[in-house]
């Protein structure tokens, strides 16, 4: 019954106006004076990569399905222009609640988009499966909760806040994942689904934009950003060179293939960001608590264990709460985004730009 | 008889020389030396915004015809190259007759590439019908007529000069119009006009590009950057929703469409400058009189009603000079490009890469 | 016998995993902490710039070939990745030999990715000849005996250091010309190498890109950075109008075209680096040295002629050394790439992706 969203997709204009009057009315009653902004000119440029790396990258990295170009772009820019709104003002409540401190500014806008990514990065998970409204509905929730996780994080577990938005791509994996479980699989024998090598390459350039700017990404709100550059910058080439590496390892004669790691787990997952985002960011966040153990041993000389664990366990602590929150309310999200009263697409409406879209 | 254009088609590279000839030696008399400059260094990745959006940006956008793409960026680029050293040379002239003051640096160049930007947007509407020279020629009158259109509003309208560059899509569009409304118009049955889904898409990347240039290209000049960058932001985004949403509710059944005016005039505008730059512009200026006006008579609550008229008359004034200017001698420009020493390109010839290119 | 490489093929990753094991455990025994660093902010943008340059702006100047472009694009990444980490690994054993002064921070990556253009122009000499082993064997020789080239010039022709590294294309250019005159050539009926307009416009992108980024590139070490970014834009802006000027010249009807000279002489080089980085490199520097002797001359007064010739013999010993080196390291480097060792690819699978990656 593909009719049910057909007749349902008059709502969406609707949807966005309702949203957009909310946001402009919080803008028009209290919209923060120019003389409140403290801006540091060398932030901007970084700020822009940040911006470039979530609409280029990500809007490329999405466009990955042979018939879905318009939709994978064209979602991942509303949705990020909404969502940026969304963040903004929940930054802004949590602001007035008193549960966060910190001025209105350019910053704030970084967090946001940065917290979109989260949103983006679990959008790849259902690419292609979601009706806009669903997308929407989703991204909105999400944001939300990712703002609550980040307190729980910075309040109960003594994560510092600009740390706290480096669990984007944890979240955001894990969140999608969960979300995408409560659809229906498309059938095996749909074409649709399928990259071709133009859209693959697109794919790959979107990817190489993330890459490109993953250094800004990680230094935007670090205080030491030169070591943040540095480190990052040495650390994806160092993994550039493992994935040709892997890459032609596993292949049968020694090829290199653009994506490496056929699922063995049979999850549904559109464009990979399990293996993408999702297990790399747990990789990290392990090494990470490792690495922050030995240093602090070291520095302590192993004499304060106590102190040693009460540290492990606030690491791992905000690993669980985040991965776990992430896939709870994503489970808890996918059930509700498939009620009745959102219209979900029907599985042969799969993958299709023509369903949302007028061709010239 | 194409052969008119054929024949003078080896003035071009004539025309090129004589011109770079004269900005060259303008620049072996009188280079301002190196110790002159000032140059903030915070300022250098904002121009290169401003710079990637008018080559990257209005190169994507203009490639919206199927077989024009070569001539679209190609001479998008020739005629950036060209006009900001003339821009330069105007600006260093208007210095020189003391009309002007300030230094010549970096941001005199930034000032060039903004002026650029009128350039461009004119020769989007005229785009396919005119040949190089025209366009080269159209470019220099409309460069000088900008520069001066700016000097009144300056000297005589009171406009900050930094606010002068900001009328740059209201005059780039509307003298467009008025120049192409000069040329013959294609024959209906004409197909060679058409974009298809690839060219659309580089289109709408470019138009994506621009966008996210845009809080550059606002505040690169502005007093308040932080203010600017983020008031350009939050209205950006907004827009960008509306934009979907009006899509949405225009198209007969709910469905996004990427280009949602089909103009109820009966304007020639190739590549839909008059909706993209044009009309957005003057409801920009009229919120911006509507604005200052209501923000200036809160202050004075409302006491001092003949200063609020200047105020009125100032910026209205302002914009109806802007616009009158383009308006009568964008005409003129156009009845100078048809006439037969510039030997126009014939209607059958309109839109056609193979007509100025070598293909491989 | 295409089996030769088959075989051998197996051998890439575990060249990988040896180079990066070597780069690894170095990092690991003496990476510079994080209070050594200097760091100015303004600093990040243009190396941000450089970055998008290399990767972006030569990985598309590669895709020329119309069934080669995965092979440009990846193995120019996996080039530069590779070659970064070497680089700065070369320059830390030049600081601990005392050989070179500084610090290692985010400037040193920038030296590294900037050497890195030389073994990427020379990678595009070879472009399809080459299987990946060769080419990774190139790009350490070459970085390695620029560095050592750039230490000449510093050390006994008294070249300031940023200025070393402006001889990038000029040894790139060259060192790859006489790597690639030891292949044996293509036979004349080979379509492989042919390009179509879609490869030839990924080209010309990828120079619209470089070109956009070279203001950055000059200014990125330059001491007087202003007058960096203004002497190259302009010199950019007159030398593009130059192209389009010679290129309506020498065709035969006055139409312009991508790519304007058809090398006379018959040389082997795939993407024309000759006349994009290695004929432009000499004609700047012959220019180089007439300026720089007549502003001494000027500055002198034309009265000490001895030290006038020291100057001249300074200039032209730094060009000749570094052409020579290139030419004649490059030499032996094409002809060490060829012994039977290396597996070199036989002629008729040059130019082919499907010889390097599984294709979707």
């Amino acid at each position: 019954m593909p009719s049910r969203y057909l007749s349902f997709r008059c709502s969406v204009p609707w949807l966005l106006l309702l949203l957009q009057a909310l946001f402009l009315s919080r803008a028009f009653f209290a919209f923060p004076s120019a003389h409140d902004f403290y801006f540091s000119s060398s932030f901007y440029p970084v700020f822009q990569d940040v911006n470039h790396m979530v609409i280029f990258g990500f809007g490329f990295f999405l466009m990955v399905l042979r018939r879905y170009g318009y939709s994978s772009t064209g979602f991942n820019f509303l949705l990020i222009v909404l969502g940026v709104q969304c963040s903004v003002l929940v930054e802004d409540l949590l602001l007035l609640l008193r549960l966060q401190y910190g001025e209105f500014g350019v910053e704030s806008l970084a967090r946001a988009v940065m917290s979109m990514t989260a949103v983006v990065i679990s959008a790849g998970a259902v690419l292609g499966k979601a009706n806009p409204v669903q997308l929407i509905v989703m991204s909105l929730v999400e944001l939300i909760i990712f703002h609550v996780s980040r307190c729980i994080n910075i309040t109960y577990l003594e994560v510092p806040e600009n740390l706290t938005l480096m669990h984007v791509h944890l979240f955001g994996a894990y969140f999608g994942l969960a979300v995408t479980s409560c659809f229906p699989e498309p059938p095996p024998g749909l074409d649709k689904n399928r990259s071709t090598p133009k859209s693959e390459l697109f794919s790959v350039l979107g990817t190489v934009f993330v890459w490109m700017f993953w250094p800004s990404f990680n230094s935007v709100l670090a205080e030491s950003k030169s070591q943040a550059v540095l480190s990052t910058y040495l650390a994806l080439a160092v993994s550039a060179v493992a994935a040709f590496m892997l890459s032609a390892l596993t292949s049968k004669d020694g090829k290199f293939r653009m994506r490496c790691f056929n699922p063995p787990l049979k999850l549904q997952d559109t464009s990979g960001v399990h293996f993408t985002f999702g297990l790399p960011a747990v990789l990290g966040a392990v090494a990470a608590v490792v690495l922050r153990v030995v240093e602090q041993g070291i520095v302590e000389q192993w004499s304060d264990l106590s102190s040693l664990g009460y540290l492990i366990f606030l690491e791992v602590g905000a690993f669980c709460q985040t991965i776990s929150t992430a896939l709870i309310t994503g489970l808890i999200t996918g059930l509700i985004l498939n009620i009745k009263l959102l219209k979900a697409v029907h599985v042969s409406k799969y993958f299709d730009d023509q369903f949302y879209w007028e061709h010239p």
